[in-house]
């Protein structure tokens, strides 16, 4: 058993409509209950919406087996990092300071914090057709400084995370956010994974807002892995891996509405555990 | 006398034609000779173009004393936080990084590095006239987490700073870098402030590049005050702030051209003394 205090990842997705300062006031009680608390956010709306406005539209690579990710040349990259790491991250901090607590905004580029690989190689379908991209600018989380986030939680410090990443060469990369927090979650042996965003969980018939799993456990993955459709693929994948790691329980829910946070941890949306569900 | 490794504190500026990575490779010269370093950056002309771009263009606010500043309202300091926090100051960490240096980027918002008092009134003069201003988002560095840096520069970390601060209250202000590098200066007993930009040193007249004036000693400083125009002034006063906080040396010299760090070291620019010049 772990002596360390309860110990949660908490990520807040980038779509359209989701503000991640909606979270502020329970991240402050959680923290001051004693616990600690790991923010990690996304900004994909806000990109989509500047690369726009700087006449560089955001594309889409749909891999062969449907995985979206986005296309990540240098101008992307740079474009991306202004929203992450600039507009979205400091906002969250300054009103988590606001609140009262001592956030710190750390990209994963920072103190090494996600390291990975470059892929050297993407495949993407377009028009049926399957192209080979290799100037792409992503990769996978392979390893997370654990000791230096270690580090900022013992001096009280809510820190507060964000793509890209780093290769061992020192090339920021685009990372997906969930498996970073997936990775951050194992890494630290946290006891919870929360994957918020404007979906309010794993649907059997994406066209069927009825059609919710509740639970699910890790013997019954193949289920939600056929059930998830584009971006929740990846919310799924990342389940998987911090179950895989330890996690006990992982909750893909709503970032939306009044206390989602609290929704997320009683019951709301769909809870992937490694116990067995009865 | 301080038994800490060799402090340096130095700023790069965010003018025209300056590149931050430039000082790379002397950072890490540094750095691996046991040095301390701590790297405060700008970012205001990239901050220009931006703001152009999305159509919101800079305004720059001239006190009555000549003192120039950006005005920055709620929409300037988003766009401020996406260019110093997002896009500059990631681009020198990965720069950095790809050195092999484990750099950690921050803004004063973070952990509260760097904590001042909003301005409630600022004076801007237009036309020969004074105006008021109430809803600046400016302030000044009153107080400098030391604790935070050194827990830092103990692992072996180069911390990399930048504006926004932050007040009491947790709202983030526009401070100038500058002084926030003196005051930084000062909270870890450095023991050499560099002030890097595009100008090659404080000019007793600014139309004549012969008239630098190479060494001036605290006691003098008011020829300094006198020689300084426009931007100029933040420049020797945070030297003066420097100097009067125990900082032995402050030098203002060009961040370009070929080892900018060496030259700054060994006597190019302007050096400000604690010790009368003789």
């Amino acid at each position: 058993m772990s002596t360390q205090p309860h110990t949660i990842v908490i990520k807040v997705g980038g779509g359209e409509g989701i503000d991640p300062t909606n979270l502020t006031p329970e991240i402050a009680e959680l923290h001051e209950s004693g616990m600690r608390v790991i923010l990690v956010h996304g900004g994909s709306h806000e990109t989509n919406q500047l690369a726009e406005l700087l006449g560089h539209p955001t594309q889409t690579i749909t891999s062969p087996s449907g995985h979206q990710s986005r296309r990540t040349d240098r101008a992307t990259l740079d474009i991306f990092k202004m929203v992450y790491c600039g507009k979205v991250n400091k906002t969250v901090v300054e009103s988590l300071q606001a609140s009262g607590i001592n956030a710190i905004g750390l990209s994963g580029i920072d103190a090494g914090i996600w390291v990975g690989k470059r892929k050297s190689a993407i495949r993407s379908v377009v028009d049926g057709q399957t192209m080979i991209i290799r100037d792409d600018l992503t990769g996978r989380v392979e390893s997370v400084n654990a000791e230096f986030l270690y580090s900022l939680l013992d001096a009280g410090l809510v820190p507060v995370l964000t793509p890209p990443a780093v290769t061992p060469e020192g090339v920021a990369i685009n990372v997906d956010a969930d498996r970073a927090a997936a990775a951050t979650a194992r890494a630290l042996n946290a006891d919870e994974l929360l994957l918020l965003s404007n979906v309010s969980g794993l649907l059997n018939d994406p066209d069927d807002t009825d059609s919710m799993i509740h639970e699910i456990d890790i013997q019954s993955m193949d289920l939600a892995h056929n059930a998830a459709k584009g971006r929740m693929k990846n919310k799924v994948l990342a389940a998987q891996e911090a179950l895989e790691g330890g996690v006990a329980h992982v909750t893909i829910g709503s970032a939306g509405g009044d206390r989602p946070i609290e929704r997320a941890r009683s019951g709301a949306g769909t809870r992937f555990s490694l116990e067995p569900v009865t």
